[in-house]
């Protein structure tokens, strides 16, 4: 009773065409409401300043794809520490529409000594066809006993540094290490500040360039009419990135990025909203009791409160 | 340890303003889009048509939020019989951007005559200030002793049709049928044919311009300084809407028909390839096995697959 699958290349080209068409729209779209948006960003982030604790309700409020990664620990030094975020299509208004940089700004703390850490994705092509967000390790100064990723941020750095210099093919001492403690922890634990450890695949802005060249050469060729070899260009692919990801301390980095920027971001009034009601809820419901503090791990327990896009006045 | 709420109204204002200021700009984006994709849509419904079991294998690996409603009989129905599925902002370019219109094109099946069943979504405000989608019962000629719904959507459109005739106010026996089946119905495992029922609120159009009319007023009365009475507003609301969704058969309709319009239409061609790429690995896994046909329920049990948003060629 199941359908069956069909295997005609014809269609199967025709579709990656009019995907290729449905995507320059959407670039445009975004460049359009970049354009749109920003000056509305501006001032709402003028309004939250004056806000206490905006950030941090909204986090506690997060959708699920974020919150699952948000460990008791990390949410301590959120709720006390986060003084705002904001997202950045950093490369608008020439460059590539889905390039983000994601800026959380901190007071001090007792975790660490930055109050600005700032990641950056580049949207790149590789010369496979693949197509995605990819980024550098940023370094967090922790303060002594305090790395809650348990030296694996650090580690990470080194490795892409090290990759960077060349000594990509070396089996270096932090390559060792990194592994090692990878192999001692579970993802299911790991803190949220690994987040900013993600790498995704290692595709320089030149290589990207040259990829984006060539598939756009053959969609105007396929376009034409004209013959195109697509079968070797996914050969190379697999001798290239087998192990691509052997050292990635967050593998999700890319997947986080889209729900940072794409939903908390922009529906951030919202979440605080439901923060707020929430709130006011919990204070009817214990208004004689003593125990209104909500406990350390509550938000990592709130997966099922989704905003609702139907506003309420 | 937990973010404190925060008392204080001029703020909630302020961001409601805000959110308000990004809404327009949210509805001028849905227009702009809707523009730039009509032909593109056309253009793919026509490679579409010519690819058999594309919508079945669609559903099959649908996002999970349409997913779950789906029973391993409304997935035999989809597979045997659904042939096309559109989706409409049918109130552009003049009317509201948010309103929306599913088409699903069936050909002949076992269970209902129809082979067209259109469910429209009007975008509608409230006296309250809520806004969302409503939406009317749609009935559906079900052959003799097929009746998915169990005769709930007969009974859904009856009551809807009392209501408008002005006997929303009487207990007709239609009420207390449906209460009845509700009460002895799981609403886990009601068929996905009951979204055909999905009502939301009862608010007619005239009600609806009335109160976007408001609600526009109020809008730029605050922005331009003057002191607006919130509170008497949101106090009918309370009174007025008590069981207003007593008689709904399907009470997601709302989500379920923005993941078919946000999510599996736009993204079709993705699932798809999906799909198609699921089925290759497993006829390479069972190449000599006999039992290669895929199970009735295999429909219900893929939630997991989440088609990444990233491409490949």
């Amino acid at each position: 009773m199941s359908a069956e699958a069909v295997d005609n290349p014809v269609y199967y080209e025709q579709l990656e065409d009019m995907e290729d068409d449905f995507e320059q729209v959407d670039l445009e779209i975004l460049r359009i409401q970049d354009k749109m948006t920003r000056d509305l960003y501006a001032k709402r982030q003028k309004i939250i300043s004056q806000i206490p604790n905006f950030w941090p309700l909204v986090f506690e409020h997060a959708p699920p794809e974020i919150d699952e990664y948000i460990q008791p620990t990390d949410a301590a030094v959120i709720v006390s520490a986060l003084k705002n975020i904001s997202v950045e299509r950093f490369e608008l208004p020439n460059g590539h529409p889905r390039s983000i940089s994601i800026k959380f700004e901190f007071s001090e703390n007792e975790y660490f000594e930055n109050t600005t850490l700032e990641k950056k994705f580049w949207w790149r092509h590789a010369k496979d066809g693949w197509e995605g967000l990819v980024s550098e390790p940023v370094e967090i100064n922790w303060k002594a006993d305090k790395d809650l990723t348990n030296g694996l941020l650090g580690l990470a750095k080194k490795i892409y540094e090290d990759d960077k210099a060349g000594k990509g093919d070396e089996n270096t001492e932090a390559k060792k290490e990194l592994i090692k403690k990878l192999d001692d922890t579970s993802l299911e634990t790991v803190s949220f500040f690994n987040f900013f450890g993600f790498r995704g695949r290692y595709i320089s802005e030149e290589e990207s360039r040259e990829a984006a060249k060539v598939a756009e050469e053959k969609r105007k060729a396929r376009k034409e009419g004209k013959e195109v070899d697509e079968e070797k260009m996914e050969e190379d692919d697999e001798d290239e990135d087998d192990g691509e990801y052997e050292f990635e301390i967050f593998p999700n980095g890319d997947d986080v990025a889209l729900a940072l920027a794409e939903d908390l971001y922009p529906e951030a009034i919202r979440y605080f909203q439901d923060g707020q009601e929430l709130a006011a809820l919990s204070e009817m419901d214990f208004e004689d009791d003593e125990d209104e503090e909500m406990g350390d791990d509550e938000m990592g327990d709130d997966d099922d409160e989704n905003p609702s896009k139907k506003r309420k006045a």
